[in-house]
């Protein structure tokens, strides 16, 4: 071929291939543009019409006070992911996200991640799906284990200074995760630091699950008692076995996200009433809900210590208030302090021996905590605790 | 430059290029082969170990029966995408789904769509995503809306023969529609074919849903009874005007869709128990469950010839089944056979008067259909009385 016939062809091609390419990454890339202020205006275009809605519904008093909010989820998994998701599109002004698994085809079976992300940090790939989805939140990603030493302090670090004024601490804490020792991890940092954060799981045989409200000093703690799970009306012994892959599914994990972030939003935005505890099985469409008191014999001294400040600071209060308070959590003729919300009836709880608490019907604990090790669930001892922790977990496993 | 100088940079360029947009492409295609045979193989690459672990943990007998079912979506938008792509991760055989609307950034409050979809139509961007998702799920696309009289005769036409085997027809139907007219269309199909199918419906406060299964002839198909709510507890007058844009939750329509797909799975795959309506109080977190008899006299005569074909059906069939299976569904002392499944006692259902069935605590009829007009949603009429029928929604909005 002539040199310049070659030259042209060649011109054409690359002009070509940039169209393309300009193509398939506007294709990817956030297709709108940052929004500087939440409007109702209903148009095709306004991603926040149907949120701002809320308020012309008289739900919510005061919509866009979502961007002013900061949350953390630690865990972006089948539960995490999906909860990162549903804030983002509801416009929440920063979420720290916290991970250090990669995604997998093994998490395809599970809404929010896609198999070209495979290989890729879960934190990371989470932050580029969010960012196009939703380019006016504040994303800050950190892909590590928060149970290590050093980065049990750094999370400690974050969930106290990183809100979206910089020195502040963060609205809530959401765990996501799918182990005992992380939980335990978020629960110790935040009895510590006074902080407010939620709790969700989803069991082994994928047709349970539950989400809980852990306001330090005024709720039942992860150390408080036993955590509770819903009862899966199976075999638990088949659950527990060493090696064994967990099922699970994407209708029992969105439904449980669902409930999650709806209980944030309500609590968050001030509508409803925010549940404490609400359990989902998925065998027989059951909603139990419930609340707990803490327990003064708490194993964590840092969730005693909160319990006194609750003490002093409902004391101090004018007193109708502190009734009004009193009556909405607290049930006062039970040791452990489990409130009926709805459905279970005072004499349908029975009783249970040993530091098992009493519990409304279809709701039972996952394992309970062996006394004489205690210690190893303190807020001491969590760095150092690591592989006691583990020695825990496998007697627990095994029980 | 130089001609051969250039010729080279170009020549690299077009390397460079081509590299880029292969990287790109293969980045946004399916980044897994179909696979032929479901496996419980756990490793880190078998998007289907989670799901296969349902045998092993003794929920799901044999999951991959999964493969062989069809279901038809009809409506893509906030429950229905998030079905679509629940059932696509779960491996469902093949997805049907009905749609005329366009991805608009207003819908990027709910699940799924994303920004750079807008003025795509829903059901090809929504096909694009499952397919990268899952490529061994088959797709059948409809950019229509089913309540025109061609189209109702194609949807008709589709799922009474869109199955995996072509001639054959769906094993479930899921409405996933915003409005009346497109669920009573959905209904009047049904009824004639005999074909099973869930109901889902968000309010337009966006803090309740519900699902509900029909069996035509044996529970209430949706012109049997008003169509049922659960109570929002707010005043239902402000929810009725017309030009009102209505809110949405990504957490509700999650909730909604989570119970929906999984009371498929539990009807598809023969595990738990199957709702035959449960419904979702976001503001309280309730969750009532029910179920239905059909309506003698109701309005729709393929209705009322399904409950004959049922009636022989359970004459014909051995004794104690027959039994067995009016106590699950059927509450005698009652004309509605409204049976609380449970939460609520039979003290606490109270009277109603007109065509409106007596509900649990929580549940209430969305509107009533006027007697006079009841020939207009038969199934006779479908196609013709489009106009009409737009004139009762008109008239039951402002009721």
């Amino acid at each position: 071929m002539a040199e310049p016939a070659r030259l042209e062809r060649l011109e054409r091609r690359v002009r070509e291939l940039e169209e393309e390419l300009a193509r398939e990454r506007r294709g990817r890339a956030a297709a709108r543009a940052r929004i500087d202020t939440m409007s109702a205006e209903v148009t095709d275009s306004n991603p926040y019409s149907r949120l701002m809605a809320l308020k012309r519904m008289g739900i919510v008093k005061d919509y866009e006070k979502i961007r002013t909010f900061t949350v953390a989820v630690v865990g972006v998994g089948g539960v995490g992911s999906v909860t990162a998701e549903m804030l983002t599109r509801c416009g929440i002004g920063k979420l720290l996200l916290f991970d250090y698994d990669k995604v997998e085809l093994a998490n395809m079976n599970r809404l929010f991640f896609q198999p070209h992300q495979a290989g890729l940090s879960k934190v990371q790939a989470a932050e580029h799906t969010l960012r196009d989805i939703n380019p006016d939140v504040q994303f800050e990603v950190h892909n590590y284990n928060i149970t290590t030493l050093d980065n049990f302090e750094h999370f400690m670090d974050r969930i106290s200074n990183g809100a979206l004024e910089e020195g502040k601490p963060v609205d809530l804490v959401l765990s996501c995760v799918d182990n005992f020792e992380a939980r335990m991890a978020i629960n110790t940092a935040c009895n510590e630091l006074g902080q407010i954060w939620m709790e969700s799981g989803v069991s082994e045989n994928a047709v349970s699950g539950h989400i809980q409200l852990i306001i330090p000093g005024e709720s039942a703690c992860f150390a408080c008692a036993p955590p509770l799970v819903v009862a899966a009306n199976i075999d638990e012994k088949t659950l527990k076995r060493e090696g064994v892959c967990a099922a699970s599914l994407p209708t029992t994990m969105g439904v449980v996200a669902g409930m999650l972030v709806q209980n944030v939003l309500k609590y968050l935005l001030n509508f409803g009433t925010v549940s404490y505890y609400l359990g989902y099985n998925a065998m027989q469409d059951f909603f139990p809900t419930m609340s707990m008191k803490p327990n003064p014999q708490c194993s964590d001294h840092n969730c005693r210590k909160q319990q006194e400040n609750y003490k002093k600071k409902e004391a101090a209060r004018p007193k109708e208030e502190v009734i009004e308070k009193e009556e909405e959590i607290v049930h006062e003729d039970n040791d452990w302090g489990i409130e009926l919300v709805s459905e279970i009836s005072e004499d349908e709880l029975k009783a249970a021996s040993g530091p098992v608490p009493e519990l409304p019907e279809g709701i039972s604990v996952a394992y309970t905590i062996p006394d004489k090790e205690e210690n190893l669930i303190t807020g001491e001892t969590v760095a150092e605790s690591e592989e006691s922790l583990e020695e825990l977990m496998a007697k627990m496993r095994n029980m």
